[in-house]
């Protein structure tokens, strides 16, 4: 491949939106180009690492025994209906209609396409279990596409589904895929945190994550330090530290506090302690007005709140919207006496006493307020998110928070697709069962991101041989130096004999732009031909990750070049 | 791979949609299932067989030099609105708005998108040129999807962009594709007539057409029987072998025909013949009628009209449109005294006299109609189809029509997507010149579809044996008999080291059974072991492409089945 502006098209700027190295790296080396928010063409470099990611993955899933099919990108809304899932799923499915006025979706991932065919084929227990997987083009409309290929509305997923007639076969698939995901992580040079995680509006009884521990990472992990416990912070479980509202319970009072709709305001100005307020957060859901408690130290976790109403449909009451709720005293609601009005109790709640919230009445808060005999915290829910500082709800040690990136999910679906979308097989007394459903996916565009991230410097990328888009990059110093480039071409022809592909810089550019420029592509080996050539014969060769060079001669070059290739990271 | 009901779900009944072979063979055969119209899920084995003819053209698009990128399927409306085909194409591109309202189309190509990019880089005479590629999943939302993946709404195409600096350099690129397409057919065992063809939507100024002759092709081709002018009848050129309308200009009369709308209707009454009528055909086009006129023994080829209107967005005038036209008489529409209407004439109306056609008033024609006199035949295009009998333009000689289906088309597009988006290049002097473009597709999942309409019998299919998904089933007759399940289980363990992949039918069913799906499925070679293994050491082998059996020792039996595969179609 020759090294041009437009083959690889290199940037000195970093580009104004990029937050990441990798978003920052992948656009500079010319590997990609945003084509809209969240959307990017891959250019023949990135096309290439891409591929080889995908190789990886597919290789993998291969030697675990699953088979490669094609399922479309548009997917009739009809399954989903079925499933629930066209209801449940808000805004971040794309969605179209034909010309007939057919809904379609563009698949986020394909459940109840595959259910669907399983179902028609009427397996019998003799046909399952089966793994099938597909590496593909993903949707999803993302509200704030960002990091580049981290969080896109189009991106490219490995995803498969098993199909099993028992719990026990579905565990043993899923061992098999936890495995087969460990071992691409490492093939990618990615080291991986395996997390309990939500289902989400994938559904199902139980998953994983696969996290690559990154301080850019969007997910928050929670690990015990004591003990194996590690989960998604998004439905983590803990116990808290300190216990709210255990002061003793007062008579209920009505205070006037102007103005005060922050937590610290109220609790300052009350001289008492975050932990004796009840906090309360607007969300609204299908237009109807919701509000959630939780202790006023904490947050709301959004996940966990998504998992209690079901849908991920539902946003933080807006400025604009809180005139149609006129009942509302925003900034002051509260649990006692709010009626009319659908309400969520984070667990912590049960039980306070002597605490104060809001009096469903602008400026007054009411304080002395008991659980009980004030209101009743129902339903009651784990809403809120964890904080350092929390206890691991299995042995009480102390948990850590970090960040990580996720690269892969698996799930344990059970029936959640096979019973809507009637998939069944026929056991061996030829009786009709639901088929017991797996589902796997992993993200090949963020893993290339991922890749880079965690590979690369101040000057650019340091690819790992394994996905490295081309092993070896030649260059040129003495363009018009015909022994140099006759040289060059012949390594380069040698390379390729040996299976060895070659970007070749032979640009009329000064030394300095070309060596930055092969520093930001990173390629493993940087083989520069220049005066040494006719003075000793050498050509000098370095490794990118290490930045090691060494000079080799000229009629060996190939051999160690591909020797130096066997021992590079 | 296991032969399974689920693996390779075959089906004895033909899908009741199903028209031709291809559709209907590779929905029995457990190759693909359908979504919804004109979109499949590719099972294993129909996976399988594409991703072979697709590595086909990637490595043909290698060993030409061009380079492998990967672009979005959700293109942004802005370049598509500069380049005029957003306003251009109708209902087939499907579109659609993100939670931002933002709009886009699922791209049928990629002509927008590329050249965005590659202006955006800004080349050099020096960069220049270069060819980049895809091999994509495309969308067109087909009126009629029919059958199967001939004309599916969601298709696998590959798409080729190529940017030069001169029209000679594009010549040259156009001949190396030209050369390339011949190579993809020829190792997909496709034979392949390559015809002069419509630019169409995509535009240019030239192109041409890899047609693989089939009476189920869609194209009506044209060649002439004595030199090698060969065109798709949508732009062919012909002259006519009888001249309409040479009768000695009589007056202008005026004829009562109640009720004669047709052609043949008016001809009879009037006791002449079809070439002394001028045919009208309403058609409507952005809410506007358009009257086409033609000679009365020809039709109006709307492909042909798509060129001259410049758009693709029209279709013959509906019983439920009619009434929105009051000032039309249809049924009884001609060019004398029409106005107010877009006309557009074929050129063959130039000159005639002492024709008939409509009056422009209910249940009347005119007779002695001469052009010039009575009307001008303005706008003059070549918009009629073209009919067995009609003659050469270049030699005279009789023109043939067949039918043919086609696989692939190369353009010349010139300044067509360059100019619009300001794709320029710095020449030697550093001024800025327009780039020179060229577009190459080749349709995948279509080329897919002909291999199996062109090899294929009563039984099933018949894979050659560069695009069959594997080379070999395997046939165990005696499943409960330890010996034969060994002995397949050997033989398919030393295939996969030879890198020959195994389709092993260790089912539970009668011989017959397993011999028809094994037609079905149609791999080139079909090992079966049965009670000959014990009687003499032999398995049988069945080259499906000839039928022809032979007989192989067990111990050299991977060897024997290596060379029979060598020496298969």
């Amino acid at each position: 491949m020759r090294f041009s502006h437009v083959t690889v098209p290199t940037l000195r700027e970093k580009p104004a939106d990029a937050e990441t190295a990798s978003h920052e790296l992948l656009i500079r080396a010319g590997m990609m180009r945003p084509a809209a928010a969240g959307i990017y063409s891959f250019l023949p470099l990135g096309a290439l690492a891409l591929a080889r990611v995908e190789n990886i993955v597919r290789d993998e899933m291969n030697a675990a025994g699953a088979l490669e099919v094609a399922l479309p990108t548009l997917h009739p809304s009809e399954p989903w209906i079925q499933s629930g899932r066209w209801q449940a799923y808000g805004p971040e499915m794309m969605r179209m209609k034909d010309r007939q006025g057919r809904e379609f979706c563009l698949g986020p991932t394909a459940e109840e396409v595959i259910t669907s065919i399983i179902a028609r084929s009427a397996p019998s227990y003799r046909d399952l279990p089966i793994n099938l997987y597909q590496i593909q083009t993903k949707f999803r409309d993302e509200i704030r596409p960002r990091f580049g290929l981290m969080r896109g509305r189009e991106f490219r997923m490995k995803d498969a589904y098993s199909f099993h007639t028992s719990e026990e076969d579905l565990d043993r698939e899923f061992k098999a895929m936890y495995g087969a995901y460990v071992s691409i992580a490492k093939r990618c040079s990615l080291e991986t945190s395996v997390v309990e995680a939500a289902t989400g509006l994938i559904g199902g009884s139980e998953s994983s994550e696969f996290m690559v521990p990154s301080d850019i990472g969007e997910d928050v992990l929670v690990h015990c330090e004591s003990c194996d416990y590690g989960a998604n912070a998004e439905m983590e479980k803990h116990r808290p530290a300190i216990k709210m509202g255990e002061a003793a319970a007062g008579s209920l009072e009505e205070v006037h506090t102007p103005g005060m709709t922050s937590i610290e305001e109220v609790a300052g100005f009350m001289k008492t302690a975050q932990t004796s307020v009840i906090k309360c957060v607007l969300y609204v859901s299908g237009n109807e007005p919701v509000a959630v408690f939780v202790p006023g130290y904490r947050d709301v976790s959004e996940s966990k709140l998504a998992m209690h109403l079901g849908t991920d449909d539902f946003h933080p009451m807006r400025e604009d919207e809180i005139e149609r709720y006129p009942d509302l005293a925003v900034g002051f609601v509260g649990p006692v006496g709010l009626d009319g009005v659908k309400t969520v109790f984070d667990s912590e709640l049960k039980g306070v006493k002597g605490v104060i919230c809001g009096a469903n009445r602008s400026d007054y808060h009411l304080r002395g307020v008991e659980e009980e005999r004030d209101f009743n915290a129902e339903p009651l829910f784990d809403v809120a998110s964890v904080q350092e500082g929390d206890l691991c709800f299995k042995c009480g040690g102390a948990l850590k928070l970090s960040r990580g990136i996720e690269i892969g999910h698996i799930f344990k679906l059970g029936l959640k697709y096979s019973e809507p979308l009637n998939a069944v097989f026929s056991d061996k007394s030829g009786e009709l069962k639901p088929i017991i459903m797996g589902t796997y996916g992993i993200g090949t565009s963020r893993m290339l991101a991922t890749v880079v991230e965690q590979h690369h410097d101040e000057a650019g990328i340091k690819w790992p041989r394994a996905v490295a888009p081309l092993p070896v990059e030649i260059i040129v110093l003495g363009t018009e130096d015909a022994k140099q480039v006759e040289t060059a071409l012949k390594l380069q022809a040698d390379l390729k004999d040996r299976g060895l592909g070659v970007l070749y810089d032979d640009r009329d550019l000064s030394p300095g732009i070309k060596f930055n420029d092969a520093d930001l592509v990173g390629l493993p080996l940087q083989v520069v031909i220049g005066k040494k050539l006719a003075s000793d014969g050498t050509v000098d060769v370095k490794t990118r990750y290490t930045g090691l060079k060494s000079a080799f001669e000229v009629e060996s070059a190939a051999d160690m070049i591909t020797r130096a290739l066997d021992e590079a990271p």
